[in-house]
């Protein structure tokens, strides 16, 4: 435990990433909606593999079939649950695995844990493949977020040190997402954009990987939302976001560069914008004491590079105590920064939907 | 919600900086441990207000009284309970606040939230004041896992940009931890600690405040902790570190540093020492796919400064919605980075408990 | 674990009976409510010892400090923690019991759980005292649920054999509550109650105990409230109400009598009332399908005879696993039932509380 | 919320009786376990309809799919997910309903909390094929606790009335399960069963339906398991019991009994039996303070009169707040109480799982 998240709505997702199906079960979805199920399509086929140079060449439709919590595409109170088969599985590819973790993957930890039951095909439950689901529940999530006018984007923010312009924090808005939804490789700069996909193709070329980093803004937050201490915004949010694989750090507003600042500096000072309170800079992120303020909610997560490169590695082999070399087979992404993107954007839609749900600013139905 | 962490143990944090009295109902402690009383009051003496100059001069005892959960100073299985009175509180000071938010304070946000019903008397349930009862759950959790062999230590990583050295992530033993824990300003290196102090004291004599990075490392955890997804080790820690008010982002391993290098510099190559499988580097934070891999597991925490500064601010007043200037007064940390040391150990050390009780692999007692 | 109880509202209970104190730390409550204290006292002094020739003949004050969550009286967000100082303990009375548990107390089992770490003292956080808190809490939402226009009381409707009557389940009213609730032996026929008394007043005398049944009935609730399946109300009224020590069995509406009867019989026929619908009849004591009908919810609860009898009983000695006579010693009810009746109710709303936050149908505040 | 029940296992139970299928998502399983499924299907058979004259003619084979959590039949450690489609549905039974409630079933309560939006067909989330998932998820963790020397079984306390013999409590032992499981009509005394089948009989060929109670018992539990308040063993197995639709009870011990009996009847007097503490009676039904005693664990819940019958009854049109006259159509048992005997060993067999993981008493693996 656990592989599901949320207390007033509840994704529960499972599978591996070989086993006969992955999917997702979610629990608490405001009854009487109707799922857009080529917007969701959309939504999924941003994260989903084989469609470019930098994506691994595992092809797979992952067209979700939902089995319960649907009438007639309209969401009915009981739990819906979407499921995903797996098709274009080569097992062979990793059968070799079992005696010879693969570096930074999760194999040698699973074998510590499950002493050997885990299914280690593709990486099993610890697979980027189980974030197909995590993505079903958060495209619904940003569905009905949309309803209350909530809006969320995020862009890659930098990959192999290559960096991309950043979200003005305090003035982001919907505009600024046009762009990024629609864009298979989403920056706001075109130029840089164009620098992280060769430094992609060279790393691929030479059979390594790069890293990077996502951004993500959430518009339309209403003031009020979250709570003290361990329930605050920046909880929820990374307490899920660290459920994307490769995730090893989040950091709100201006995160960790507020750490080098004065209290002068870093403090947002408020005005009013009307009959609404602002703050002229956005440092906090659109968070304070863990509750939002009204400001778009800022937050960035580092992703690190694909740890599957045709490079040989040391490993050991764990029947024999001994150290080896490794090759891994198989087919990788040189770079998941890309296909990350939708994935943030789905774990921020479902910790926003939960705090909603549990605030009393829900709006209608329900 | 939610004021309470955790599932195999359950830490409820109560009371806000001017209430009777602040204090933690901590559930699910094993039985049969006898508290070392000398040695909390050491831990909770670390982040302990009114001791030197980059505190706040609010002095207080800051004594527990164990209201349940011992007999004889042993927990006997039920629910423990600590209480801590709040003498020296001068609400005057804050009498003000209610119409004129505190930029970067809870103040405004919990406005919204709360509507005005919301405690504000020196930030009410947002004070740092409620890291007291983090800091006695946390360091009765330290001495419980000691016994299990694991050991956690904090030091300020860095301070208004000045940087101390950092642990050697693969290499970090209970050696560097001697240092630390016995030092009210905790710091691998002293010359850099002193340059800190001068930044310190330099941001007081100006009204100002400064930020800073606090680094983690957890010794002795056995490979094989946590759980896949959303329990994996960062998520659980992310969610209660998060709870420390004033942290704006957290990285595990080499965080946020992963995304400018390629997999082939960033893998953590596999060897056996003896009858161990260990990785030549630690950039993994020792936790792979959420689980701990035996390494010593790294984290960093970013603080932000203190945002009560002396400096004239702007803010605007609630009930007139017009833009106001405001001087907050009473009594504040320059920078609090020293004292949320032990809170983010303490921190650390529920996270971990929680896991572990969850596991089968807490050895003894229960 | 678990002490504490909800998901919406969260009520965790500490102490034992003969700690420093006992308590409630309330998370979820909404803000901005005034706690009518006079109500409260009252409603605490119904299950207050030392009143009458059935109850212990401890006496205690059991007037609870506010710790934290009120301002000036007023619920402002923060958990609500309130304590009861344990003052007239006689500890020796349990010093022998370590080695010889009372036959149907908690003393076996609980040795066998916690290996001789438990407090035994007056059983400890087993102690029937704990009911206490409970009633905190409960009395709180007793006053919260009163301004959403829901009402509950109990009744006794045994004991040792001896009936009240039943409350009419179909057309139970606020009227029927009236005689209730004043009367510290809270019966609907007087004349049984006075059987009941003489019941009691013999098995005292006789050194004995007696138990009995507890009626409740909550008005007003709104149609639409709970959950399927694990969140019904049945589900969530019955995990709080066997919190209540010596409770042994729960059954709602005509409960076991259900069983003897056929579909024809027991299905209660829909009448429309105007613009509300209605049953003619109220077997299902109103829940289906876990659902609130908008009948009034009735339940009932068996209370066993305290197990605390000055008769001598046959006993083991668990270090000498030798069978031993033993005869109680200590204070104790002959029937708890009549000091059971405001905990049944403080448990059903503390159940009513957290179902109605979770769904959508609390009104106002918050 | 909440169709998922446990903590240290969760069962989330998905589908409605006319979706696509019905399924349980099960996290939590200890790996490294074989599920023999033979065993399985023969325990998911006694629940399985249109078997006999006492139940419903619908014919569906119900062998379930398992989609992940699973590696060549072992159990892996990531979330176990099986999957039974429905085919034999027809819905046009059901087309009228959505106006016209079901006098004691869902329907009602179901409109008025998701005001139409529900599922009615075949009763949707609430029909009782959806224990069909709960008997896969408890007949898995009978075949885990068999393991651990725990067994279960339940039998039909009574129908219409007629009783069954009941277990003796403080000797039942698992020669009087052998009788049991291999039963489709699982009684002690044969005789009953027949006059119990006559009753059936007589009241399908009039339309109507009859109640009844299942009396369930659990052997080899160890001493200690199960936690004070609200996680006692009656809250849990309650909280779950509740789930199964129809239950209006739940018992324990000598259950309502107790209410008629004084203290030195009730009370069950320790012996020693070896080195073991026993008690000569067993009113308490193997559950002290919430925790096991190591006596058999015997509870018995009332199943209310199916509501399904042909007889006309009174309803009420919603849509016109008429009163009107209904005829159910579709397929339905005159009584559940035989197909619901599993369905309550499946529900016990999940709260003692998800104890027991809690607890430190699992023994080996995970």
């Amino acid at each position: 435990m656990s592989s599901s998240y949320g207390k007033n709505i509840r994704v529960s997702i499972f599978g591996q990433s070989h086993s006969e199906g992955i999917g997702v079960c979610i629990e608490g979805l405001p009854p009487g909606h109707r799922i857009d199920m080529e917007e969701l399509g959309f939504f999924l086929s941003r994260r989903a593999p084989g469609q470019n140079s930098y994506s691994t060449s595992r092809r797979e439709p992952d067209v979700p079939e939902f089995l319960s919590g649907l009438v007639g595409g309209v969401t009915c109170g009981a739990p819906l649950t979407a499921l995903i088969r797996n098709t274009d599985t080569r097992s062979s590819d990793y059968s070799g695995l079992f005696d010879l973790p693969r570096p930074s993957h999760a194999d040698f930890a699973a074998q510590m844990k499950f002493k050997g039951a885990q299914d280690v095909r593709g990486g099993g439950h610890f697979s980027g493949r189980l974030t197909a689901p995590l993505c079903i529940a958060g495209g619904i999530c940003v569905q009905l977020l949309k309803k209350q006018g909530i809006e969320i984007a995020a862009h890659i923010a930098s990959i192999g040190g290559v960096s991309d312009a950043l979200f003005d924090m305090a003035n982001v808005s919907t505009e600024d997402f046009k762009a990024l939804s629609a864009n298979a490789f989403p920056v706001l700069n075109a130029e840089s954009g164009k620098e992280m996909l060769k430094l992609i193709e060279k790393a691929k070329a030479e059979g390594d990987s790069v890293g990077g980093i996502i951004e993500c803004a959430i518009l339309g937050l209403p003031a009020g939302l979250g709570d003290p201490m361990f329930d605050g915004m920046e909880n929820r949010i990374a307490s899920i976001v660290f459920g994307i694989p490769a995730v090893k750090g989040i950091e709100f507003g201006n995160g960790f560069a507020c750490a080098a600042l004065r209290g002068s500096e870093n403090n947002d000072a408020f005005y009013t914008d009307g009959e609404t309170v602002k703050t002229k800079t956005n440092n906090h992120g659109g968070i304070l004491g863990g509750i939002s303020s009204g400001m778009p909610l800022i937050f960035r997560a580092a992703i690190k590079p694909t740890p599957s490169i045709s490079i040989e590695q040391d490993s050991v082999s764990l029947s024999k105590m001994e150290n080896r070399k490794l090759k891994v087979k198989g087919r990788h992404d040189p770079c998941i920064v890309p296909r990350a993107v939708p994935c943030v954007e789905a774990a921020a839609a479902i910790a926003v939907m939960d705090a909603l749900l549990e605030s009393k600013m829900y709006k209608g139905g329900y």
